[in-house]
């Protein structure tokens, strides 16, 4: 895709951005404020601009007056970049470039790091555990009549050199008949052996040659979203993949609920028959999209939290809540695609990622697996933020992983206008430091309807460092606007005005909301802080930061760091994998050097539970401030801030 | 029981028999001839007898005039021995002593080889595959709070050195209730690998101690019927058996037919399904019987020939009976229970035993393995006699076997008045030398229907010895009895009279019916011969033989060896297992000795096609004689009928 160079004026910042994005955007991204309410929607009005050099596209609307179309300005939700651009923010009131230069850091969110096939293939890990082999087997005769499942298993003996296989029923079933389908020419299918010094399992023949049709499904449970790929394992590619939501919701949001319900009579059965349900609906949605034939899907590799795994094996998870916190078992045999009662081929079988604990799950496993945390040398921490966050630390020689409870605030929960990460929500902000007037860009361009867990982080990062908040998260109470004002006795920040939202109320940022905000980012920091502590380790051992689940995609890594969310360290050691859940079920199926090595890996993921860990609450307590009560602990944001104070007072 | 002594004159033949024995049977085992058309029924009225000393019960009838009951006479056949007696045959004739002692030698049937749980015990391999362990495990704590699954992994290896453990899903299923359900006390039941080196699997928990309560079950799948035991695995005994027909039987009679109609469409699974059905009802029959609880049966052994093992296991037979019939599989893996359609509990496993070709099949690999023949040091010669013989030759070191059709003669196949050995067929049968009367012995003591396999084997070895039929099977032409006869141009012996029937026919013994036991006798011996040969042995080298099979238990050893059926051995190198193919599951339900051993047995058993054997035809050829071409193969049979020439001549 084309790029263009786009200068804003007076803050003389610049920024590349792709044929397309919106000037508010790009904007944004160069760390520009814009005064705009509606999010993007192009109601307000207020995010005007001269387009001082070049075209933009669009960008007119009734908002303008002919005059000021006339002189360049447009709407800077509304125009789209297609040339590179010199831009003008009109600034209403003559902040000088110093103080509009404190304005917030670029946008930095983690570098994505994707699977790369070739890395596998040239580390010899890619070895599908599911393989065919086409084979020509010779006709028996009198003098040759061993028995069928005997020439099969002698002929793929001596020609490829495959030893310790067994044959399951379902293929004795069909090789009397099958062999003499196509003249003894067939493709058998083996399965590798999940644990050192079991055997070759020959799962399948077919006739004739099939050796290119050759398939695996991943599948990640989550609590709320189920995610689905289907997986080419001749090539490694991906030819299909979907999320669907885990229809357990309607039985429970989250882990506790669901286990509540399943301790009703039948709620058990109930939770299993619903999850199966939507990895059926999931299963089938990808087999017709990619158009392959369910016979020659082999395996199914899955991945979810412990509860997760529990209610869609069918195994109470009654216990997982009670203390001690025991799960049943946190390794599981493989099974029968079939006996789970997916809708696949009879061949088929299931493996089901291994947890830790009750608190560290499949999931989590999956994601140390996947991502390829158990093989590095460099010391990794592993982070997968969620309505509980995992931590794992460590690398190929030791691990060590810790759940807290962080409540769901970075999913929206617990915040007055909190929301999930859909359409309407304010993804982004900043804020004019001298009006103090917003800028919010909502998921979809549209209407603002709520606050969603990344825009939240943006929002109280930007409102500290400006000094609009304090440490504690309060606002200053001498601030001179209408936006921060006082209801029901506590002080919130308006957001958005009532005619510019979609939800007809104000939307605003409260200090409870604020708060949560802050116990939540206290405990992931703080169990953090006690994992590496309680390994021997500083901060500065890390080398290296994975960040996992669907919220580490959009958080933007600075203003993380600035509320005390992540330890201050190098944006560049942080790398974000997405669904960690989901690479690590898809991994497996690409490699049977995962299956074979997850359960040593797990043996060696010492579990600490820190609400047993005395240090915690202490770190907890010491993390409830912005960004911490120890600012040193933060040397760069300690910076930003006494340069910040330094200009405001010449300012004076 | 109390046994009596009973004289018979004027032979002067003595013999033990059981209280309540009738006078008949007694005489039989004696050798002692008494002329008996009925079978047994009393209606004849020819078995008279007086009882010189002692007393019988019963034994008046209308049959006998008032003033004969008054001088002692009985019907031999009404009466029942209560003490010791003397009786004497009243002989119509003037035979002298040395003619009525050329009658046969007594009955002599294999010495019968019970299983000894206490030889099994002493040689360490009482060893069940399926074990149970009482534990009380450890209560979780905030210290120790091991998933439940590794706390019963971790305190089997801690305190019953129990090691490579896997736990199967219903397992980790109903872990979490039932560990809480008794204070962590349980019963586990532990399955050992049928592979060496593989896993043992903990298939099932109890709350409690049930570790008394530990069951298997035993199935012999035979062409014509299924027998079951119910087998108490804790003190090794069998608390219920029953045998019921193959419900298959009425969709062919042997295994050609039941293979033909398995490959009309839906045969094979109609085949599978009555045969599970069978099995079913067999299951359900001994559960009640015993009274056990069905979720105390973990295991299921079962063996048959290889075609009711692939219908039963729904695999196509179709190849084993086309050239070079070859068997779809001759080993299985371990099955679920359940999964095969079973009524038993689901964590109950079955397992089948291997066969070696498409006609050594799962029920010889048993006789093998249950008889111990595969740990002995003697040479042994192993024999199991049915529509079709196998053979077997070997001892621990090494093995060889083979098939041979027999056609169904000693099943009453092909045999004008052939049946099987059920209620009113001949079973035993003497005849006078001079009057060439029979003496007609029926299942039953009811009328004759016909005559079975046991008593058409001692019917041809008495004639030819008697000298009423010759080498040939051809009866002499110039002897002087209404009951050798000409019919549509055949020779025959009527055993018994249409009044004396329940078929209102004459039965009758033809040539035709000759000819086709020898057939049959000549196909088993020439394969015992060839396959002796082929192992560069000779007779002589033979240590022991077993036999197996419903059959052997009711042949007349001296009389199959007279007919060359055996090759004439000592008598007391003969043992007989009964079914081979039950007690092989059996045993292997006792012993997991036998489960890990089977694999290398059946690599060990060398297969000879017989048809592919030049040396088998000429065997055959030589053998289609009384007892063979070479009289000399049989010295104590010559020196009889030399010794009889003497005597007959002496009497001239």
């Amino acid at each position: 895709m084309t790029h263009y160079k786009i200068q804003f004026l007076p803050h003389h910042k610049s920024i590349e951005v792709p044929e397309g994005q919106s000037i508010i955007r790009a904007a944004l991204e160069a760390g520009v404020h814009i005064n705009a309410s509606c999010g993007g929607e192009g109601v307000c009005g207020k995010c005007r601009v001269i387009i001082e050099e070049g075209k933009v596209s669009d960008g007119i609307t009734e908002k303008l007056r002919p005059e000021d179309i006339e002189k360049g300005y447009r709407l800077a939700c509304q125009s789209t970049v297609t040339e590179n651009l010199v831009v003008r923010v009109p600034v209403e009131s003559a902040i000088d470039a110093s103080v509009l230069n404190m304005q917030s850091t670029p946008r930095r969110t983690a570098r994505i790091q994707q699977m790369d096939l070739n890395d596998l293939k040239q580390q010899n890990l890619f070895i599908p555990p599911v393989e065919k082999k086409y084979l020509e087997l010779p006709e028996p005769t009198a003098e040759d009549h061993l028995p069928d499942v005997t020439r099969l298993v002698s002929f793929l003996k001596l020609t490829h050199d495959e030893h310790r296989l067994v044959v399951s029923l379902p293929v004795i079933r069909k090789i009397p008949d099958l062999l003499r389908q196509q003249g003894f020419k067939i493709t058998a299918t083996l399965e590798r052996p999940v644990l050192k010094g079991r055997k070759t399992n020959i799962i399948n023949i077919q006739p004739g040659d099939t050796t290119d049709k050759n398939f695996a499904v991943a599948i990640d449970i989550g609590t709320t979203t189920v995610y689905g790929q289907l997986i080419n394992l001749v090539t490694g590619e991906i030819l299909a993949e979907q999320g669907d939501f885990n229809a357990q919701i309607s039985y429970g949001e989250d882990v506790i609920s669901r286990i509540v319900y399943a301790e009703k009579n039948d709620g058990l059965e109930k939770l299993h028959q619903v999850i199966i349900q939507t990895i059926n609906k999931l299963i089938n949605f990808l087999v017709r999209k990619s158009g392959v034939d369910k016979e020659d899907i082999s395996n199914v590799t899955l991945a979810g939290n412990t509860t997760m795994t529990q209610l869609f094996l069918k195994v109470n998870p009654r216990y997982i809540r009670r203390s001690p916190y025991v799960p049943a078992s946190t390794i599981y045999p493989p099974i029968k695609a079939i006996d789970l009662g997916f809708d696949l081929n009879q061949h088929a079988s299931a493996l089901v990622y291994p947890a830790v604990s009750s608190y560290v799950g499949g999931d989590i496993v999956a994601g140390v697996m996947g991502s390829g945390m158990y093989l590095t040398e460099k010391v990794t921490l592993f982070l997968d933020i969620g309505t509980n966050a995992e931590i794992v630390i460590g690398n190929r020689d030791w691990l060590a992983c810790a759940a807290c409870s962080a409540g769901p605030a970075f999913e929206g929960g617990g915040i007055e206008f909190g929301m999930r990460a859909t359409k309407g929500a304010i993804e982004d902000f900043s804020i004019d430091p001298e009006t103090l007037e917003p800028m919010n860009l909502c998921i979809g361009n549209v209407r603002p309807k709520g606050v969603c867990g990344s825009g939240l982080i943006i929002m109280v990062a930007t409102l500290f460092e400006m000094g609009i908040i304090n440490n504690l998260g309060k606002f200053e109470r001498d601030l001179d606007t209408p936006r921060i004002r006082e209801r029901n006795g506590i002080y919130e920040y308006v957001l958005a005005w009532k005619d510019e939202t979609q939800i007809d109320r104000d939307i605003a940022l409260s200090e409870i909301d604020i708060e949560n905000l802050i116990r939540a980012k206290g405990a992931i920091y703080s169990g953090c802080m006690t994992l590496i502590e309680e390994v021997g380790m500083s901060i500065q051992d890390i080398e290296q930061v994975i960040l996992a689940g669907g919220f580490g995609s959009y958080v933007d890594l600075e203003k993380a760091m600035v509320i005390g969310l992540l330890p201050e360290l190098d944006p560049e050691k942080i790398i974000y994998i997405g669904n960690g859940s989901l690479m690590g079920a898809k991994m497996s199926a690409l490699s049977n050097h995962i299956r074979l090595h997850v359960s040593e890996v797990i043996k060696k993921m010492t579990n600490f539970e820190l609400s047993e860990t005395p240090s915690y609450m202490d770190q907890y307590i010491a993390a409830l401030f912005l960004p911490h009560t120890d600012l040193e602990k933060f040397p760069k944001l300690q910076k930003r801030l006494k340069d910040r104070k330094l200009i405001l007072s010449q300012k004076k």
